[in-house]
């Protein structure tokens, strides 16, 4: 993997990474010189015992671009620049510019219930140059790179020492908020462990210190021998419709032995999570011959400092649909009680994409 | 209060209440009297540790209801009955015919995880005859008593052994996905504690056990001088945008002094309630000139049969609007991470609720 990294003109990182060396002589644009001045505070929650951001942006100067601007595509007219360079690289990662967390946060409000400086960092990866690809499209090369990004991602603002934990996500669809169709996800780093991988370590080192096993390799063992939600396996990695799913089509991709972090991966586990990733994606986009929404988001070790021998770095997709024409809506019990009720069974969901016929070595674009 | 409980062709159980004395003949109709045959079931969640509700239900037979047809209001056409008879009373509650938990629930799948029948129970509450009523418009005297239905409903479910919480809610608007708009929400009396309110009364326990004094109480006082965020103040109730809010437009209700269940209120409490809820239902549908949709859930101590000193009442409002066009989408930090990003602070979303003319003794319909 090749990295390249630049500093745009309003102050913000960009990195862009690919399979090939990369132009030295490659100007970073961005939509705006304006330096980003946002000023993100966190409060806290005390009857949820949580964190909440709170970022009031600036709305910038007035910017007309033309209707087929795409701020994620390389910039071809320069009149109107996008956040990405011309020039020969795979995936680009870039600072956001309106971030829920920065490490340049600093005197947070005083407040009836304490308060900090958002001091996380929120990053833009763009997947591709090619605006229509997805990730099932992409070449399987192409989504090694993206993990050995997503690790490298990790592994910079772990580094940094106020971030406790990283997590890599992609919301895909309109139907989950999103705008812009140009393949692409965030980075949210975070200054403390946001809650749910809180609860989800806590699970995992309960039963590590039981077992001295993985919670999620003693789980993936138990699909593996039903063999009702099987997505995708080989020797290395595996995707399935977990037997608790919560949406009626969530999957998680996972390499079989616990590594804790995208950087502990082999390259043979890294090679099955890009299969198994794009198996999921091809499926998904099959499902309905249509392009299919979801979120997604990889959870690994904290960045914390501290031995996390209990953690198995997985994603998970949550997609929005019940069915090809109804939405699941959160609501009443999932919102507010925080317990899911799924009207489909993962075995009948698992039964539908495993008939959806893929082919891994043929890009495909919908 | 007047209550009257009936029982309907199909099994299900319907309990109509009234401010004035309910007639004894009034013969209960359902829209199939097919009898509910819904088993749902519970699965553990290992990684998250939590229950996830599974039910798949039949389909029933074919119903070609006229367009006007509302299963939530009174039965005017015999040959296709709703879910409700003629008669004089205000607010109904009646068995869920799709529930995601029943008492009925038996003999639960096998399965690579821990499975439990699901035996919660999903009611359906009607707030009123009036397909064009919400809460806003509703006498502050109706809204005294559905406060005591609440209670009551949450008396009756709560005896019964296996019940260890109920949760009362509403979701209003085709934005959360509710399709009925005759003013109704619903009640999900849960086999355990779940993850949210179980979160919370953990805050709650600990602050209590340290200062002898409800989390919220607290909480409130500080908002009170603080003197910000506030909604609606008498001497007994209160409304408020929490100074933590996760949605731009949240909003709490709640007792001043702590209440543990809606029973444990006093009149003027209750009373000061239905204010302060008709208060923040019209603020909410005038500041867009439009029916305003929410989530709206109320909190209060578990009916696990011990003592809960720790627990204080109140509702919470989640809705799902940023602006008035946009919608805010819960996504990669919120349900993965777990963590909210609020692109507004909670001042400023106060003061544009602060500054909605209403009149509390006027009924408006919008």
């Amino acid at each position: 993997m090749y990295s390249h990294k630049l500093l745009k003109p309003d102050g913000r990182q960009l990195t862009l990474y690919s399979r090939s060396a990369i132009a030295e002589d490659i100007a970073p644009p961005s939509p705006s010189n304006e330096p980003v001045r946002a000023n993100p505070h966190l409060r806290w929650h005390p009857l949820r015992g949580e964190w909440v951001a709170y970022a009031s942006h600036r709305q910038g100067r007035t910017f007309m671009p033309p209707p087929e601007y795409n701020p994620l595509a390389p910039t071809t007219n320069p009149e109107f620049p996008t956040e990405l360079p011309q020039g020969k690289y795979d995936v680009a990662v870039f600072d956001n510019r309106f971030p829920s967390m920065t490490p340049a946060a600093q005197n947070p409000p005083q407040s009836i219930v304490e308060t900090l400086p958002a001091n996380g960092a929120c990053e833009v990866v763009v997947f591709t140059q090619d605006p229509r690809a997805s990730l099932g499209s992409l070449e399987l090369e192409h989504l090694d790179l993206l993990l050995q990004v997503w690790g490298d991602r990790a592994r910079v603002l772990g580094e940094q020492s106020q971030i406790q934990y990283v997590l890599p996500f992609e919301n895909r669809g309109v139907e989950v908020g999103v705008t812009l169709h140009h393949p692409h996800g965030q980075i949210y780093a975070y200054p403390f462990i946001p809650p749910v991988p809180a609860r989800m370590l806590e699970q995992e080192r309960r039963f590590y210190r039981e077992y001295q096993k993985s919670l999620l390799a003693d789980l993936i063992e138990k699909e593996i021998a039903d063999d009702k939600r099987l997505i995708y396996r080989d020797e290395y990695a595996i995707a399935f419709v977990p037997v608790c799913a919560r949406y009626p089509y969530e999957v998680w991709v996972a390499p079989i032995q616990a590594a804790a972090t995208f950087c502990d991966l082999t390259p043979e586990q890294r090679s099955g999570l890009a299969k198994a990733l794009k198996t999921v994606a091809l499926k998904y986009d099959g499902l309905w011959n249509r392009p299919f929404p979801y979120l997604m988001a990889w959870f690994s070790a904290p960045t914390d400092g501290k031995a996390h021998p209990e953690a198995h770095l997985h994603a998970e997709f949550y997609p929005p649909y019940r069915t090809s024409d109804k939405l699941k809506y959160l609501a009443g019990t999932e919102l507010a009680g925080g317990m899911f009720a799924n009207d489909a069974l993962p075995e009948e969901k698992a039964k539908e994409l495993q008939a959806v016929a893929i082919n891994l070595q043929t890009p495909i674009s919908i």
